[in-house]
C-alpha cells in the first residue's frame, strides 16, 4: 500500500471490501456509513449475468410476427436543393411495402422527419423504405432517384458566423451569421479586471466532434395495433421522453403511445432523444406491420447525435501572486444543421475559481453537419479542456505550481457560484489537497498532469410505485432506464428505508404504459431523482404499514415504528408484527393489497449539488514518435455519498476512459462536410489495451437535498480528462497542444516545432 | 313491441340505445342513470377488434427462442399402484431434453405434481417430457414404461360413501366413507316442521359432471432466467393466484415468480387454479429452456377441472295454502380423487324462500375421477336444478301456479338469509312479478317453465394504480384479468370519478411483477372489487390534484373541487386549472408525476350483495322424438347497477347458454372411470344453432356497499337455467326428469313411461 493510501486509512474505517486502490474518504460531514445497513455497501448487479450471457434483450433482438425491415436514404450532399424525388422504381420492387418521403401523405409530420425542399447536411434522412427483408429494403433505397442542386455550404463555426457565409437558418445575433443561440454570464467589470492584471494570457482552443461510441447502435421496432395504439421498442435512455416526443410529433394522445425501453448497450447522452423512432412509427403506420430499423456503425458516425465540437477563445488576467482577477471567454459550439447541442456551460461547468471580473459568452452556431446531442457531461470536457489548459498555462507563466495556483484561487463554501449563489459545502479544495498529497508521493516528477472539473447533476421527473407482495418481498416499479446499475442502487435505498434485506427488493422496469413517469437516465440524475421518489414512496408504505399494524395490534400509529422487518412499539415492548404478516393479512382483510407511490422532480432540473473533481495523469511521451503512454490516471471525485461504491467506481473509470478517448484519439474528420472516418476501423476509440490503471478516489461531501447526501456520479469523471492529458503532455515534453484529440501526429509536429 | 315491454317503458327512460328486447328497469332505488356521465352507458369494448382479428396474443401464441415442447404421460387406470416407471428409452430419444416423474430430483415438489405410488384417476399426470418439438415429446411419452397393479375403484358418490367401498382418502365422517368435507346449516326444528306439513314431497336429483368448454384449452409457457427468476405465460383467470400457487409449491420468494396472464379464450371458473403451470415450470428448470405445454381437447375432457356432478336428496313440507314449513336436503358433490370442487351452497345459492324449519347438509365425496373445479356460479346450477324442480313439483302437488307459489313464499328485505342476517333490499319478488306479467302476456300457455335463482358476488383483493399522463390522459394499471369486458367497465368508472372522457382512460393489464395484486376474475367479483379500488384511487388522485391546484392558484384545497375536467373553485368563480395542465406542470415542478393508488378487499370474500333472478323458458317438445325446441328464455335479473348494460346483457345471454348446455346436452360419460365422450364431437355443447332468443331484462336494486350499487352479474344468469328447462319440459309434456342433462333420450323414455 502506498504512503498516500496509508494516509487515507483512518477515513475508510467502516467501508467494506474496498479494493486496495480505492480510497473512500468521508469529509465535511459525519461518517455516515456505519448507520446504514444496505446503502454504502459494495453490491453486485443482479442483472450482471444476463448482460454478459446474451440473455438480455436489446432492441435488435426484438422479432415480431410479420415484421418488416426498414432502410433509409440519406443525403450525399451537405447542402443541396431537392429538385425531384422519384420513388416509383423502389415501390415496384417485389417485397417492398412502403416508401415514404417528406411528401408522403402517411402522416402530416413526415415533413419534419425527412428533408423536404433542401438537405442541410450529408447523412440527412431523405426517404425510408419498409420491405420484407433488409436486403430488399436497401435495394429499394438504391432505386430511389433524387435530383439535387448543390448549394454552397459551411462547416467551420468561425467561418459560419461570418456575415458572408451561406445562411443555414436565420441568425439570432445582429452581427454574426448562423447563430442558433447565445447567452452570457458576467460579474464585475471585465475591463477594470484586466486593467488590474499583472499578466494576461489569451488562447484559442479547438475541440473535434466526438461520437459517444456506445457498443449498441440505435435500433427500434414500431408496431401499430388495430385500436391505433403505437408501440415502439427502442434503445433509449428515456422511454418517457420518446413517448412524449412521438405523441407530440404524431399528434397522438400520450396514452396511445407505448414505449418499451429495451436493454441499452450504452448511451452516454447519445440515446437521450428521438432518432429512428418517428421513422419506424411512420413505416409501421404505412404498412400496418411491425417495422424494424437498425443503424449500422456507418449510420452512427454520419447521422447520430454526437458530442459537439467547439472553438473556445479565452483570455485571463492575474496578479503576480497568482490571484485571478479577470476572465473573458467566447465559446462557439457547433450545433450542425439543426438546434441540438445540449451544453452545460455556466454554473454547471464553470465556477471553480474566485474571479471578481468575468464575462463569458456561449454561442451555438449552425454548420452543414449533423446536429449533435448530449455526450456525458455535455459541453464540460470541451470547455474544461480549454479552461484547465489555460490554468496550466497561467501557472506556468506565473512560475507557480499548478496545484498550488488552483488551490490559491479555488472556491469554497460561501463563495459565489457563477449564478451568484453561495456554495454549500463543496470538495474542490479537498480534492486538490488529496491530489497534491498524491503527487508529492510520486518519485517521477515529469509527465504529471493536473486538472480540475465541475459538474452538477439533474433531478428530473421521478416516480416509483411499490407493491408489497404477500410474503414480504417488494416489487418496486420504475420507469427509469437502468444504464449502469441504477436498479441496484434503487433496491439498496428501498431496502434501507424499509428495513428489508436487499434480496427482498426487486426493481421492475416496465414500459411507459405501466411505469410511473421518469425522466431520461442522463445528466447524472437517476440515482438522485429516483432516490428522492423512493424516499417518498417508502414513507408512504411505512405509514400504511404502521396504520394497519395499529389496527391489528389495537394501538395508535404514533406508538409504532418500523424496525428490523417489524412494525413494533417504539417503547420496545414485545408488541410487534412482521411486515410479511401485514402484507399477507392486508390481502385477505378489508384492507386490500398494500402499495405505495412516490414522486419527485425539480423545477430547475438541476440539484443544488456541486461536484468537484481533481485528476492526476502520469504519462510518458516518446519524443521520437510522439506516442503517449499513459501509466495511470487518478481521480479525486466528490460523490456526496456512494450508494454502491463498486458502481460509482465503475462510473468513474468509464468516464475517464471516454475522456481519454476524446483527449488523445477520437474525433470525426470531415472533408467538405463528408465524414471520412465513418467506420469503427477509422474512428479510433480506446480499447482495453489503451486504458491504463484508473484509480477512483471517492470523496463524500454530502449534498444538501440529495437522498443520503448523494450527488450524481456518472458524468463528472469525464470532465477533466482531456485537460489533464493536455497538461501532462506539456509537463512531459513542453509541447502545448490546444486542439483535441491530441493525436500522436500533433504531438510529433509540436516536438519538431519546439525550440 | 309487446304489451309487457310497453309496460316497462316508463322505467327505461334515460337509458340509451336499448335493444328493443332489452328492458332496463330501475327499482327500489332512485333512478341513477341521469346523474352519471359515463357509467350506465352502453360502451363497445376497445379490445373487440383485436379479439376478432387474431391480433390478441393467447398463451399458445407465445413463442420464445429455443423453446421446447412438453407432453404428459397420463394414467390409463382409475386406480392402480405404480410398480415401476422406466424412462430410459424416452430419455435416449434424440431431441428429448428432460423426462420428469414424481421421483425426479429436479424439484422436491415434483411428488405433488405427478402421481408417485398410486394413480387415483384415469388421466392423472404420471410423467412429463420436454423435447425440441411436440411430436418427439409425444413419442417420448409413448416410450415411458409404467407397470401398474390395478386396484378396485369407485365412481359414484352414493357408492363411494358406503363403508365397504374402496378408500380413496381418509374420510372426515364417522359413518360415511370417502367424505372430503361436510357442513350443515339448520334453523328451527326439522321434525316439528315436517309434523306441521300438510304435504311432504321427497325426491332425488342427479347432476352430471360438465366441462366449462371454454374455446381456448389450457396452455402455458415457462422460462427461468439466469438469475433464477421464473416467468410463466398462461391462460388464467387470476395471474396472482398462479403466482402464489407457484411460489408456494416451488418454495420460491413471490418476487422471483412472474406470471403473465395472456388473453383468455374463456374460463368460466375452469382457469381459476394451477393446472399446467407447475409442470411447465419444472420442465423449464430441468432443461434451462423455455417450455410450452398445451392441452388438447381430449386432455381437457379427461383432466381439466370441470363443474362437479352431484346427487341431491331433498324433502320439503308445506301447508295446504302453500306455506313452506320444512326443508331437509343432503347434497353429495363429487370431488373426484382430490379436494377440488368449489361449491357455493348455503347463503350464496339458497335462501329464496321463507322456511321456518330447515336442515341442509353438504358433503363432498371422493371418487376415482378427475378432481373438479369451479364452473360459473359453482354448485348453484346443480343445486338450483334440484331445489327449483322440487318447488315446481310442490306447486303442482298443491295445485298452485308455480309463480304464485314462489311469490307467496319469497323472501324480501328484512327476512333472514340462511346465515340468519336480515336481507337488505332485494329483487326476488320484483323479478317474479315481472316474470308473471310477462307470462300473462303470452298467448301459448304450455311449455312455459319458471325457475328462480340466487347468487352472491365475491369481492377479493383488488388494487389499481393510476398514472396521470402529461396530456391529461390516464393509464390505470390493473392486475385483474379481463375476461368479458372488465377493463371497459373499469375505464367507465375511472372516467366517471375523474370527470374525464372515456377515451382518455386506458386500462393496462401488465404482469404480476408490475400490477398491484388482484384476485382471480371469478365469483362475479371483478367489477365490484376492482370498482371499489378505483373509487379509492380516484379519491387519492383527486385529492392530489386539488392540493397541487391549490398551490398553483394560491388558495386552500377545501375551496376547490374537481368538475368537468378542471380543478375549480367550489364557489364557481373563474378560478380554475385543467387536469392536463396540472399533470404537465407536476412533471416539471418540484411536485413530480401524479400517480395514485387504491386497494380493496373483503375479509369474507363475499359482498353483502344478494342477486335474485327469475327465468322464463318457452319450449315445445316433439312427442315422437323427445326433441326439445327452445323458443326463448327470458331472464329477469337484478344487477344492482349496470355499469355497461351491453356487457351485462352479454353476460346474461352467455350464462343462459351455458345453463342450457348443462340442462339438456352436456355431461361427461364414464365407463368404469374412463371418459367415453373425450372429444368435442362426442361431448356436445350448444352451438349458435342451439341457442334461442335470449332476453336479458336488467333489474337494478342497488347493493349496499358496491360501487354505484352494482352487483356481480357474471354468474347468476346460469343458475336457474337447467331448472327452468326441466320445469318447462314438465309443463309441456308432463314428464319430470330429475337428472341433468335432460337428453332427448331421457325425455323419450319419460314419454313412453307416461301413463
Amino acid at each position: 500500500m502506498s504512503a498516500v493510501a496509508q494516509a487515507f486509512l483512518p477515513a475508510i474505517v467502516g467501508r467494506q471490501e474496498c479494493l486496495p486502490h480505492v480510497l473512500v474518504t468521508q469529509s465535511k460531514g459525519k461518517i455516515m456509513t456505519d448507520k446504514y445497513a444496505v446503502v454504502g455497501k459494495r453490491v453486485t448487479r443482479p442483472d450482471a449475468v444476463s448482460r454478459v450471457t446474451g440473455e438480455a434483450v436489446y432492441a435488435e433482438d426484438v422479432y415480431l410476427p410479420g415484421m418488416l425491415y426498414g432502410a433509409l436514404l440519406r443525403s450525399p450532399h451537405p447542402h443541396a436543393r431537392i429538385l425531384r424525388i422519384d420513388t416509383a422504381k423502389a415501390e415496384k420492387l417485389a417485397g417492398v411495402k412502403a416508401v415514404i418521403t417528406a411528401r408522403s401523405d402517411i402522416h402530416p409530420s413526415a415533413g419534419s422527419v425527412f428533408a423536404r425542399d433542401e438537405v442541410l447536411y450529408s447523412g440527412q434522412k431523405v426517404a425510408a423504405v419498409a420491405a420484407v427483408d433488409k436486403y430488399i429494403a436497401q435495394q429499394a433505397v438504391n432505386l430511389i432517384e433524387v435530383e439535387y442542386e448543390i448549394l454552397p455550404a459551411v462547416f467551420d463555426v468561425m467561418e459560419s458566423i461570418k456575415m458572408d457565409a451561406p445562411v443555414i437558418h436565420e441568425s439570432r445575433h445582429p452581427d454574426m451569421n448562423n447563430i442558433c443561440s447565445h447567452s452570457r454570464k458576467e460579474r464585475g467589470d471585465i475591463e477594470q479586471g484586466f486593467s488590474q492584471a499583472d499578466i494576461i494570457v489569451e488562447n484559442r482552443f479547438d475541440v473535434a466532434i466526438a461520437h459517444q461510441s456506445y457498443l449498441e447502435p440505435h435500433a427500434c421496432v414500431a408496431d401499430v395495433d388495430s385500436a391505433g395504439k403505437l408501440t415502439v421498442w427502442t434503445t433509449t435512455q428515456g422511454q418517457f421522453g420518446v413517448r412524449s416526443g412521438l405523441a407530440n410529433l404524431l399528434k397522438m394522445p400520450v396514452s396511445d403511445v407505448r414505449v418499451v425501453g429495451t436493454q441499452v448497450g450504452g448511451g452516454f447522452g447519445g440515446k437521450n432523444a428521438l432518432l429512428l423512432e418517428p421513422t419506424a412509427a411512420m413505416l409501421a403506420m404505412a404498412t400496418e406491420c411491425p417495422v424494424k430499423l437498425v443503424m449500422s456503425r456507418q449510420d452512427e458516425l454520419v447521422d447520430a447525435r454526437p458530442g459537439p465540437g467547439c472553438v473556445v477563445n479565452i483570455r485571463t488576467g492575474a496578479l503576480k501572486d497568482g490571484t485571478l482577477v479577470a476572465l473573458q471567454a467566447e465559446v462557439f459550439f457547433d450545433t450542425g444543421a439543426f438546434p441540438g447541442a445540449t451544453i452545460g456551460f455556466f454554473d454547471r461547468t464553470r465556477g471553480l475559481y474566485r474571479i471578481p471580473h468575468f464575462q463569458t459568452d456561449l454561442y451555438s452556431v449552425y454548420t452543414n453537419k449533423m446536429p449533435p446531442g448530449a455526450y456525458r457531461a455535455p459541453g464540460a470536457p470541451e470547455i474544461t479542456f480549454a479552461f484547465e489548459s489555460q490554468m496550466d498555462i497561467m501557472a506556468n507563466e506565473l512560475g507557480l505550481d499548478p496545484i498550488d495556483f488552483r488551490l490559491f484561487n479555488a472556491v469554497d463554501e460561501g463563495d459565489l457560484t457563477i449564478d451568484g449563489k453561495p456554495y454549500p459545502p463543496i470538495a474542490l479544495k479537498e480534492s486538490l489537497m488529496k491530489a497534491k498529497a498524491y503527487v508529492s508521493s510520486l518519485e517521477k516528477k515529469t509527465g504529471i498532469g493536473i486538472a480540475c472539473g465541475k459538474w452538477m447533476n439533474g433531478v428530473g421527473t421521478s416516480g416509483v410505485t411499490m407493491i408489497l407482495n404477500e410474503d414480504g418481498t417488494l416489487n418496486m416499479i420504475s420507469g427509469a432506464i437502468d444504464l449502469t446499475g441504477l436498479n441496484t442502487s434503487m433496491a439498496q435505498m428501498a431496502a434501507e428505508e424499509l428495513g428489508l434485506p436487499l434480496e427482498s427488493v426487486k426493481v421492475i422496469t416496465p414500459d411507459t404504459d405501466t411505469a410511473p413517469p421518469a425522466a431520461v437516465s442522463g445528466g447524472s440524475r437517476s440515482t438522485y431523482g429516483m432516490g428522492l421518489a423512493i424516499l417518498e414512496a417508502a414513507k408512504d408504505l411505512r405509514q400504511q404499514l404502521i396504520e394497519f399494524a395499529a389496527e391489528i395490534l389495537g394501538t395508535s400509529p404514533e406508538r409504532l415504528e418500523l424496525a428490523e422487518g417489524y412494525i413494533r412499539a417504539k417503547n420496545k415492548t414485545e408488541m410487534r408484527v412482521h411486515i410479511a404478516e401485514l402484507a399477507r393479512r392486508a390481502m385477505w382483510s378489508n384492507r386490500g393489497p398494500i402499495t405505495a407511490r412516490g414522486s419527485a422532480s425539480a423545477e430547475a432540473w438541476l440539484a443544488n449539488a456541486h461536484v468537484f473533481i481533481t485528476q492526476v495523469a502520469e504519462i510518458t511521451v516518446d519524443e521520437d514518435t510522439g506516442r503517449v503512454d499513459i501509466h495511470k490516471i487518478s481521480s479525486f471525485q466528490d460523490v456526496g455519498f456512494a450508494i454502491n461504491p463498486m458502481s460509482v467506481e465503475g462510473q468513474i473509470q468509464g468516464g475517464i476512459s471516454q475522456g481519454l478517448g476524446w483527449g488523445i484519439m477520437e474525433g470525426l474528420i470531415f472533408d467538405n462536410g463528408i465524414v471520412l472516418n465513418d467506420s469503427i476501423l477509422d474512428y479510433k476509440i480506446p480499447t482495453a489495451m489503451d486504458v491504463p490503471e484508473l484509480v477512483p478516489v471517492i470523496l463524500e461531501v454530502p449534498s444538501v437535498d440529495g437522498p443520503y447526501g448523494l450527488k450524481g456520479a456518472g458524468e463528472p469523471s469525464m470532465v477533466a480528462t482531456p485537460a489533464v492529458l493536455a497538461n501532462a503532455i506539456y509537463n512531459a515534453v513542453g509541447v502545448r497542444i490546444k486542439e483535441i484529440p491530441i493525436t500522436q501526429r500533433k504531438i510529433l509536429i509540436g516536438l519538431r516545432l519546439r525550440k
